[in-house]
């Protein structure tokens, strides 16, 4: 099985906030977002490993702008790196607000998932090969993602998540 | 404005998996569980907060079962303490499988909100009381929680997350 | 197949009334009401039955106070009695109106519905255990509502309802 | 304000049965097709009154078959009688197998509904006016049927009942 | 394999303009009134040939009057002719408007859809037999409307669309 | 108000096919993908213009190769040429089955849209400047589809379509 490049899995989708997405102030809701996310974030795992794939985690995400109904929400999702039967996918969120012409950085996320044969059992994906410098440095940052994940689910030890620590020395700086 | 007992903020929701909230294997999509547990999580909110609330972060989410299609979602959603205008809650999720009678644990996660007045201005929330033991640990280690997500966000020096070394301090026991 | 206790085919379901749900005069409307109380007493049934359930009938439903846009419905499902093939379930439905904090009981329902084995034909189910007062109350009103079904769906002579008759007598005190 | 026609008010729904509406028995789940029928009948009540309307009461509904997913679910809706500020709408519904060529009279049952103005309060509707024996025999037996409901949700005493005495005597026959 | 009669294919479907239906102007998208219109033409197609049905081609559609929310559509479906494996349907679109009593036509189309066999091969359908006048031009229509397609997906040389020729001339008069 | 290019109105909209937007043989209708397409469109019409849109008519259709369920869908959408209030766009639906990893073309079609200011009433908008070879064809062609809309909503005479006639004689070719 070669590897496949990370811009083979950009995957980029549009959704109009209808009245049924929002609160009663008229705000797109979280969970809704949450759940295009996970539409768009499948889509490119799926392009890239030519399987059916299953969310395996999402990481945090923080909501820091209102999007408003009748905004138009844009989705990149490209994979960052595949592990042994699982993929991550960073995703980028944009709101753009159509009278005023405005267009805003909404969200970044994480999104990992597991890919599927037909009988619902794990299977190997391709290798992921990054190429520009942005697609290298998340491809690097990966591997810090995962250890964090591991410690957050209480599956990984602290002490043993050596890229981690490194995460943590770079943000001191 | 005087505080709020935690157990006041319970909220339940149970959903019916219906094929729509599935992919082709018959397993329940990871966002449209994260888009219930959103709806499950902020109704607990704005009952402590009597507030229309926005998502304002979620936590990591790791997904370790899958749920079937009509599969029984259970969500436990309660708040675990207040910031001066938002909220922290926890949501236990469980799947019950009818015809073999089993019910597993699927999942947990810490949603925060803000509140908002009818201009959509933020305002502070009644503090949160807790009383049982459960409840004081989710209180003392929501502090823990926020610098964890502040960090991750980028709007925290990881040295000045005192509370958050204790968490990692407490893993490596 | 050993009896199973009323309490244990409790469910409760909180819903968010969105946009879709309502009307022109941000009322909810009554079916979609109708529709959810329908999925929360199919929960109930299963759970009790653990089986897949139709719904067999819908006693009469009164809908006497307006629910609004963005308030939050609160159903509680519970089983009463067990027949050989079908169990009733009550359901009672509160709206709260969050930032009014006001809660209002809505409406009070019977759903009736058969359970079914994997080919679609029906099968019996456990027996009822009432414990409480109001569970042994509900156990006995349950042959009077399932006389009133049949004669209403004409498949009873009312000279024969000698439990409804009694309904009319109690009435009348 | 004159009487309108009782054939006036007919409106006629057909809708699919698709997967979302059905259980994991590819059955169409009972809440959705009283749902279903609320809007159906809501429009016939609309189209009478001219108003704004929202239920006010559904009477028993037995479900006899089951619709499969696939079917063709036919919904005719009338007006049965017109009191002060509230109608009577009289559903039919079949459901039609497209393969098989066969089509089946699935349910029969009643909605009233309330009529509003624009601020919400009830207003007077149009006298219905029963042309065919038929729409008289609804006609009429409105008022029995309007009785039930009353002693049912409480709000009658079953000895001023006069007019469904006459139903229980007529049932006797 | 005997004709069927026009008029026996005729469908009607009643759609209550909910506001996830609607763009921020409170007027009904035309996608989704091309959604349902496909669905009754669907039933209609089905009813005629018994079989299922996709959809083979929609005609111009044109979108006169704008349609508001809580407005009530009804569609008008009904085949006009079939050819060896597929109808075309006509469809009606009316919007009513409760409150001031009005109602407008709306939209014309045609849809054409395929019979497909339960493998998903085309099969042969009845023929279709017109009856009244406004039918017998439809169904000479049929064959106009039929080339045109076929020269608008370049599947047919305009020269030898004799009866498209005769579509032009019609209408210079 | 200053020309828009062609490019800067491009849309792209992934959508994952589910189990309720296809028929009982597993295929995605047409009315759903209509609807998809309207919605991509409109973002498209929106991003030109910045203006609320609403759609004006939807250009000849036809649906030549089955989409199945869990498919992915993507439409791209962009403008073709501005007229005084109004705007057409392009759009090009592609199909992918992602364990087979087949892509194919599965529709074009033509969409067109009237700007509206926020009391409904038709507005100007920027025009359009094709750059491409591509896309100053499209913006050449969009007169003849312009007249050929017209004729067939019965709102010029053939005789004056001098574009439509170039159409005719370059199919001839």
């Amino acid at each position: 099985m070669s590897g496949k490049k990370a811009k083979d899995s950009l995957i980029t989708m549009n959704e109009l906030v209808l009245p049924n997405d929002t609160n009663t102030l008229n705000n797109l809701m979280g969970g809704r977002l949450l759940h295009w996310m996970d539409i768009a974030a499948a889509i490119s795992a799926q392009r890239h490993s030519n399987r059916i794939v299953v969310t395996a985690s999402v990481d945090n995400v923080s909501f820091k702008h209102p999007i408003k109904l009748g905004d138009v929400v844009t989705i990149n999702a490209k994979v960052t790196r595949a592990f042994h039967t699982s993929v991550e996918v960073r995703l980028d969120v944009w709101a753009e607000n159509i009278p005023s012409g405005t267009r805003i950085k909404s969200n970044e996320a994480y999104y990992t998932f597991v890919a599927l044969n037909d009988e619902g059992k794990t299977v190997p994906v391709p290798e992921l090969i990054p190429e520009s410098d942005e697609e290298k440095a998340l491809y690097d940052g990966a591997l810090r993602r995962k250890q964090l994940r591991l410690i957050l689910s209480g599956r990984m030890n602290p002490d043993d998540a050596t890229e981690l620590k490194a995460l943590f020395n770079a943000a001191k700086q």
